[in-house]
C-alpha cells in the first residue's frame, strides 16, 4: 500500500449518516420474524420535514440572490456585514465581545469550520487528544493531518454529575506532550453537558500546559430541563490565542442544506483558518450566507417551542427505551442524540445496522462511528416527526428482542 | 517560526481576488495627476450582476429547498439524481461515457473539486508539476498538502501554434519523479487554449511515465472564433485511473455564489474524494445542488449569445490595449481572462495594483499570484458591463501612462 492508500483506507464514509442510500442489500438473506411495517425513519440525522429550517431562511436566501455581485462574491471569510450581525449575536450569547473582523469567520457547515480550526493547528506528528466517545470526524481529521490520536475516556454511563470526562488522563495528556484538546460539548453522541466543574478543570489543564482547545458547540442551544451550559470562552480562563469555539445551525435550526458554520478564535487563527478556506472552497457559498441573517434572530418564542418539542420526543423514546429490558443509556441533556448500549444479541453492531434497515425501516449509525469499543452502542438522532419516531424505536427494540442472546447464552460465552 | 507557521505563511490571500475590500488606503499618499472619474470595475472576477446565473437557477433553487430533507442531506458526493443528469451531460460534453454512481463527485465549488482532487492525489514529499502561469492556487495546494513543485513554462506570448507549453520541460520532469500534472484549459491566467497537439502530447507522456493528470476545465465551455477545444479525457489516452478531469458552473454561467464543481475521475479517485469530502465539508450545499439542474440545459442559445457577448468586450479591451504602447499580450482564446504585460513603469505591482485602484476605481489581480516572475503583468476577468470594462481599461492605460519610464531611463537600468 502507499502512503496515500494507507491514509485513505483509514476515512471510511460507508457507515457515516447520510451515506446508508448505498447500502446494498442481497434479497436472499434470512432474517428472523417477519418484516415489521412503519413509516421509514433515519434517525443518522433530523429531519428537515418534521423540524424546517428557522422562518425566513429561503427569503433571506432569495433577497441575497438578487442582491447580486455582493452577495455572491464575498471576502473568503464571509460578507463583512454578516459577520458584524453574528459577531454582535454570538458575543452576547458566548459571553465574550468577538471582533467581527478578526475573529470570526464563515464556512461550508460546521465540519467546514472544523477541518479549517484542526488544519490550522495540527502539524504532522503532534499529539491531538479527543474524547471517547465524540464526533466521529475528529478522529479522522487527526488522522488526516497526520497527528496522533490521544483518546481521553469519558465514562458518560458511570457519572453522577458532570460528563465523566477522565480530567487525569486528560492532565496526563498535557503532560506527555499534547498540543490540542478537541471536544464537543454537549457531547455528539451521548447528549452529555460538560458541567461548569469540567469546562473550568479543562480550562485550567490548557492553561497551565498551554494547550490549544477546539470546543465544538454545534448543539449548545438546546439545552434541556433549565440545565446551565457553559461556554469555555465565557470563563477567560485560557489565553484567547489557544481557543477555537466552533458553532453552526445545522442542527436544531435545521439549516443544514444551506452549509453554514462559525468558527471564532483569535485573530492569528481566524488568519490561518482564511488562508486554508482560500485553498479549499473560497468560501461559504455566498447567497447561503445571506440566510444567517435570521439566526439568534429567530420569530419570538420559536427556539423555546422547538426545543419543548424536541424534549417531548426525547421523554417518549426515554419511555420505551426505559422499559425494554438490558438498555443502559444517560439521560439526553442538550441536542438530539441519544447513545444507548443494547443488551447482548447474536448479531454484530454493523449486522444489527443493516437487520433494522431492512426488516424494521429505521436507520441509526453504529456505535463504531466513535470510538472502535462501542460494538453494542448505536446513535440515533430524534429531530424526526415525534409519533413515528417513537414507534421507530419501538420496533428497534423488537429487533433486538429477536436476536437477544439469554444471559446463559452469554455467560457460556458462546461466540457471537 | 514553528512548522505551521512556516505553512501558513506561504498561503497569503491578501492579493487574492475578492479579497480587495480589505485593503486599506493611507490619505495623506501622493499620487501623479488627479483621480479619473468612472465606473469603478472589479476586475478580479466576473460581475454576476452584469451575467447573471442561468435562468430558472433561483426556482431551481427553491424547489430543491421545497423538496426539503431529500435535498438537504444528500450522499456526500452528492445527491444521486443530479448527479445522474450530470453525467449524462458531461459524459457528450467530454466525450468519454461518466458512470454516474462511481465516477463524478459535486463539491462545493471548482475550488473544493480541485482541493479534493489535489488532497486525493498528493503525499508528502511527492513531486508535482505545475505550468507558469497558472491558476494560483495550484501551487499553494502542492505546498498544503507537502509537495515539491515542479515548475513547467509556458511561453505563452512566444507561441504561434498552441499553448507554448515547454514539453522538454514535463518530459524531463516526469522522468525526474513527477507523479501529478495539474493545469487548466482555457490557461487561467492567459486564456490560451491546448492545441490537440499539446493535450496529446501531454497524454503520451503521462502515460508513459505513469503519471497523474489533473485537468481544470473550468472555462472550456467559453470558446471564441470557432476554435477547437480537446478534452483530454475524451483522447482515452490516459489511463482513467490517472485522470482527474474538473469543471463547474461558477465562471461563463455565473453560479459562483452557490459554490458548485465536479470532478470527474475513477472510481477508486472519486471514492478517495469523498472521503476527504466527509471530513472538510460534507457535501456541496444540498439545496445548491439543485441549482445543478438548468446547467448545461441552459435555453436555446441562452450560452451562444453569453459567449459572443464575452467576444464582444474581449474584442473592444484588445481594441485599448493595441494602441495602447508597449503591452504585450496574446489575445484570449477561450475563457474570460486577458493577462497583459505592461511597459516598464516606476511602481512595483503591487503598489501599481494600489493606485489604479485608488485613483482609477479599477481592481485587477497581480501577476505575482501566478508566478513570481511575473512582476509586469496582470489578470483581468471581463465578464463585466461591457462600456464600464472598457472605459476602466482605458484609464487604467492613463494611469500607466503617467508612471511610464521612458526608454532611456529604463536603459539607464534606473531602480524601479
Amino acid at each position: 500500500m502507499t502512503r496515500l492508500e494507507e491514509k485513505f483506507a483509514k476515512l471510511g464514509v460507508d457507515c457515516a449518516p447520510g451515506q446508508e442510500v448505498r447500502h446494498h442489500v442481497d434479497p436472499d438473506e434470512k432474517f428472523r420474524g417477519t418484516k415489521l411495517e412503519g413509516v421509514p425513519v433515519d434517525f443518522s440525522h433530523g429531519d428537515v420535514n418534521a423540524f424546517p429550517p428557522i422562518p425566513g431562511s429561503l427569503e433571506n436566501f432569495v433577497d441575497g440572490f438578487e442582491e447580486g455581485a455582493d452577495q455572491a462574491y464575498t471576502e473568503y471569510r464571509g460578507r463583512h456585514n454578516i459577520r458584524d450581525l453574528l459577531a454582535d449575536r454570538l458575543s452576547r450569547f458566548t459571553g465574550e465581545r468577538i471582533d467581527a473582523a478578526h475573529e470570526l469567520i464563515l464556512a461550508p457547515g460546521t465540519q467546514g469550520a472544523l477541518f479549517l480550526a484542526m488544519g490550522s493547528s495540527i502539524a504532522g506528528g503532534d499529539k491531538v487528544a479527543i474524547v471517547v466517545p465524540d464526533y466521529f470526524a475528529n478522529r479522522k481529521l487527526v488522522e488526516f493531518f497526520e497527528g496522533e490520536v490521544v483518546p481521553i475516556r469519558m465514562d458518560y454511563l458511570g457519572a453522577n454529575e458532570g460528563s465523566g470526562l477522565d480530567l487525569t488522563q486528560l492532565e496526563e495528556a498535557f503532560r506527555s506532550g499534547v498540543k490540542l484538546f478537541v471536544f464537543s460539548n454537549p457531547n455528539n453522541p451521548t447528549g452529555v453537558i460538560y458541567s461548569l466543574a469540567d469546562v473550568t478543570a479543562i480550562a485550567n489543564l490548557a492553561q497551565q500546559y498551554g494547550a490549544t482547545v477546539i470546543v465544538d458547540e454545534l448543539y449548545s442551544r438546546q439545552i434541556f430541563d433549565g440545565r446551565d451550559y457553559t461556554h469555555l470562552r465565557g470563563l477567560g480562563l485560557v489565553n484567547p490565542a489557544n481557543l477555537i469555539t466552533i458553532i453552526g445551525p445545522s442542527k436544531t435550526e435545521s439549516m443544514s442544506g444551506f452549509r453554514l458554520g462559525v468558527a471564532i478564535g483569535s485573530s492569528e487563527m481566524v488568519g490561518r483558518m482564511e488562508k486554508l478556506q482560500a485553498i479549499v472552497s473560497l468560501r461559504a457559498a455566498g447567497y447561503c450566507q445571506a440566510a444567517l441573517r435570521g439566526w439568534f434572530a429567530e420569530p419570538d418564542g420559536w427556539m423555546t417551542t422547538r426545543i419543548a418539542q424536541h424534549r417531548a420526543i426525547r421523554d417518549d423514546i426515554l419511555a420505551v427505551l426505559k422499559v425494554a429490558e438490558g438498555f443502559s443509556f444517560r439521560l439526553t441533556e442538550g441536542g438530539s442524540y441519544f447513545f444507548p448500549t443494547m443488551p447482548p444479541i447474536s448479531l454484530s453492531i454493523s449486522d444489527f445496522v443493516r437487520v433494522l434497515r431492512v426488516q424494521a425501516g429505521v436507520s441509526v449509525t453504529p456505535g463504531t462511528e466513535f470510538g472502535s469499543e462501542f460494538t453494542r452502542s448505536f446513535r440515533i438522532n430524534f429531530s424526526q416527526n415525534h409519533g413515528a419516531a417513537v414507534a421507530a424505536m419501538e420496533r428497534l427494540v423488537m429487533i433486538v428482542d429477536r436476536y437477544r442472546l439469554s444471559v446463559d447464552t452469554h455467560e457460556k460465552g458462546c461466540s457471537v
